[in-house]
């Protein structure tokens, strides 16, 4: 692997020097913000996470913000999902999508009030596509970045640690709702999400100035509960069939194609500038769709480029997401496959830059 | 320095075969794409640079190309930079604006055709933003990124070996126009342009399967006047004030603040979006600008976060790009004043991670 150039450009969090203090190994760009990869190795930190209790810098899950009169109005066209439903306090994952119906990014949206949201997103200027769609429009609304800064507590042991900074009331938030809770006189948004299987929470870190002291507070709360540095584990969140905007789909691809047609309430979301494009292809369905495919043999390298998958020679697909799972003792990875060849148990093959593979469309992820 | 995590996330280019071969050390990485950093060290390339020629993979300049009878409207409305006697065949380089008058991005623009525009992006999802504001007027053009890739040729020998390749004619290829020149069979976009003072072409690569035969070709070409991989230098391009967006400038900036007021013809750019907010600021002035800076005492360290600029323990700007100059003999660095200390030779002081330094305003770059 090739060295990081820093520069102000890949921006540091409130959280780095926590991270450095902790012997981070790796690091990915994402929103143009450092975003941590490694800190063990990608297997001891996989294990930990399985065990223990992690904290995540995850600042890179930028917010776009809503304020105004049209938030909500500019949210529903942001999206095919229908919102009409969703109260306060509550969080959606929420495909968003152009007027072709291309995915443009795959966040969550948190309602904070009627007129105010944050949209939490995955690794593209949607800042940009909102504050042009709203310009556009002529909408009554502002549209910025704020000064908040996710961070993640993932892992088995995360309620034990939570509740030691938090209070035991933030044991009682339910899944992908949200409570504020009190840290050194501020009322942070703490919801119960994060991009792992483990079970956890994400902490929208309002003011960077608070940053290392909640980090700090952490660390201290969690020594003998094993907590650790730790980040979005490649592993695991294939293993889990987390997609990654920009690895797994990009603006080439619809939600159905991503498997995000259950997020599609095409006939209801009215407004949604994708909505017609949308029709048409719930109508007809998507000819690829993303799956959970094991790739047999040894340890495969890291994914860095789409792998063709093939069928008696002809391409019917590609892998982006792909890694060794010592749990399941296969290669598990994310791919997309053509319709005659999505159903589970199909046989295929991958094309690794170490040569040709069997693999195995599965019919479900791992976990 | 930490390492870069491989992932289809951070884009490989139609080069990168060659950059791996030529011993790539280090990456940045820019609109969500590779961009090297470093061959051989970044001193050691900063020499060759000014002595030979270089090859470079700016694939990461990505394109937003405008297709349709509304494609000079859009353009006019992205940009205040009066866009009316600009004919086919220049390029312009143009600030990009949102409607308080924040930079966007720092492109260059090259008109095509009068119906067909490329825009050669700085580090920011300005496509998005364009099919906001395609999609919000309803304007009749198509915007998306099409499959090309810049590749420059910099420096002293750069028309020596382009003209090795392309033929003699490239040569007469004025500063910031382009023409068509023939490689196996196609016609390609070649520019006198590039992000270095040194001189020379950048080439736009359309159709990734070209990439590799173009820098085998210009390799071959040029072995005897020590042609080399290179990159944009971080050395160089602050001698030569070279900004780079999301370094010197963010969205918070003014054109202005960036000294960019010469590329603002905000009285007749009529159909600019920001242009209401820019007359206010052309009236006004700004009270930041950006300087090049000289920091004494021996070499900094990298700059990747900004360094604040104080007068008698008072801010007054920030520093964003810092490097040592072998040739000048100094660190050079380029930073915002405010403009109680904007005035060439005023003396302030420099808050570097190694301590306070002292500083001198310049009234020029270096070159």
């Amino acid at each position: 692997m090739a060295l990081i150039s820093p520069s102000r450009r890949l921006r540091r969090t409130p959280f780095s020097d926590g991270v450095e203090a902790a012997g981070v190994k790796a690091y990915t760009v994402y929103n143009r913000m450092l975003l941590p990869t490694v800190f063990d190795s990608v297997e001891a930190d996989y294990h930990h996470l399985k065990s223990a209790v992690q904290v995540w810098d995850v600042a890179c899950e930028r917010q776009v913000e809503l304020r105004g009169p049209d938030a909500a109005r500019l949210m529903q066209m942001l999206t095919p999902r229908d919102l009409r439903g969703m109260l306060p306090g509550r969080c959606f994952y929420v495909p968003i999508v152009d007027e072709t119906g291309g995915m443009l990014n795959d966040p969550v949206a948190v309602k904070l009030a009627e007129d105010r949201w944050w949209i939490s997103i995955a690794d593209s200027d949607l800042l940009l596509w909102v504050k042009g769609i709203a310009n556009g429009y002529r909408l009554d609304v502002l549209v910025d970045e704020p000064d908040v800064s996710p961070l993640a507590v993932q892992g088995p042991k995360a309620d034990d640690l939570m509740a030691r900074v938090f209070g035991d009331a933030v044991r009682d938030v339910r899944f992908f709702r949200f409570g504020l809770f009190d840290f050194q006189g501020r009322d942070l948004v703490v919801a119960r999400s994060g991009y792992s299987k483990q079970g956890g929470f994400e902490i929208y870190v309002e003011d960077s100035d608070i940053g290392m002291p909640l980090w700090n507070a952490l660390f201290e709360a969690g020594a003998d509960l094993d907590v650790r540095a730790g980040c979005p584990n490649l592993i695991e969140r294939i293993e889990g069939g987390l997609l990654s905007y920009g690895n797994d789909m990009t603006d080439d691809n619809t939600p159905h194609e991503c498997g995000l047609g259950r997020f599609c309430d095409t006939q209801t979301a009215i407004g949604c500038i994708g909505r017609d494009a949308l029709l048409r292809v719930a109508k007809e369905g998507p000819v690829q769709q993303i799956r959970a495919i094991a790739i047999g043999g040894d340890r495969v390298p890291g994914c860095d480029r789409p792998w063709r998958v093939t069928a008696d020679g002809k391409p019917v697909g590609q892998i982006t997401s792909a890694a060794w799972s010592p749990e399941f003792d296969t290669n598990v990875a994310i791919g997309m496959v053509r319709m005659t060849h999505w159903d589970p148990g199909t046989q295929v093959q991958v094309e690794t830059p170490q040569g040709r593979r069997e693999a195995t469309v599965q019919e479900n992820f791992w976990r």
